[in-house]
């Protein structure tokens, strides 16, 4: 199992990025970072885990609002230092935001423009303790 | 038009990620990366212009293929720290070893697999002296 990891470009702090999309209608839905264990962990549990860099450990994505992320497909670059995670998002919900997606600014007339609605109040995905 | 660069949190090289996706269908391309010029000079121009980390210079993807990536909409994230570059893809073909996309390889059984064909001849994309 562990041979998956050796073809990977890590980059200096051991981590690389990944892209995570839904895996049905396409939408990218967020971008995120790994290192060795949170890739290892992902394939063993078919959920994204991620390496968190704000709280420096591992982020099993969903652990708080139930909005896991089930692996439909994983996909390596050329280069070896990017994934591409093809996933079904639980909850319709990805962003901490409680957008669908991440991407929810859009360049309009130069200046960064929110287009996506908001579908879940944050504080109900994560209870008011959370900024 | 410089306003844009102050909503994104550019990380310590001064850079940040892109994901580049294919405007039409969807398939995420490939994941390349910004500086402050290249994001200009993309705006500007309407075309897909990266720092190369490699070479340490800006590259405006297709300069040497031909193939270069028409911008249809640009999207940043809720961190402001990753862009969402949605494009055609001239040629068909976004990544240098001829496929139609740079996420080639699949985990399958454990391994990276190979799992899209070559659709053009990278010596032929490029010349016989590149790499």
């Amino acid at each position: 199992m562990d041979t998956l990891l050796e073809d990977i470009a890590w980059n200096s702090d051991g981590l690389l990025p990944v892209i995570t999309q839904d895996a049905g209608s396409g939408q990218v839905l967020m971008l995120a970072w790994m290192n060795r264990q949170a890739l290892l962990k992902t394939v063993e549990l078919g959920e994204a885990v991620y390496w968190s860099r704000s709280r420096q450990r591992l982020w099993h994505k969903g652990e708080e609002s139930g909005h896991v992320q089930r692996v439909k497909q994983l996909r390596l670059d050329c280069d070896g230092d990017t994934l591409l995670l093809q996933v079904e998002q639980a909850g319709g919900v990805a962003c901490h935001t409680g957008r669908a997606h991440c991407f929810f600014r859009g360049l309009v007339d130069g200046q960064w423009t929110v287009l996506e609605p908001i579908l879940k109040d944050p504080d109900l995905l994560y209870g008011k303790g959370r900024q």
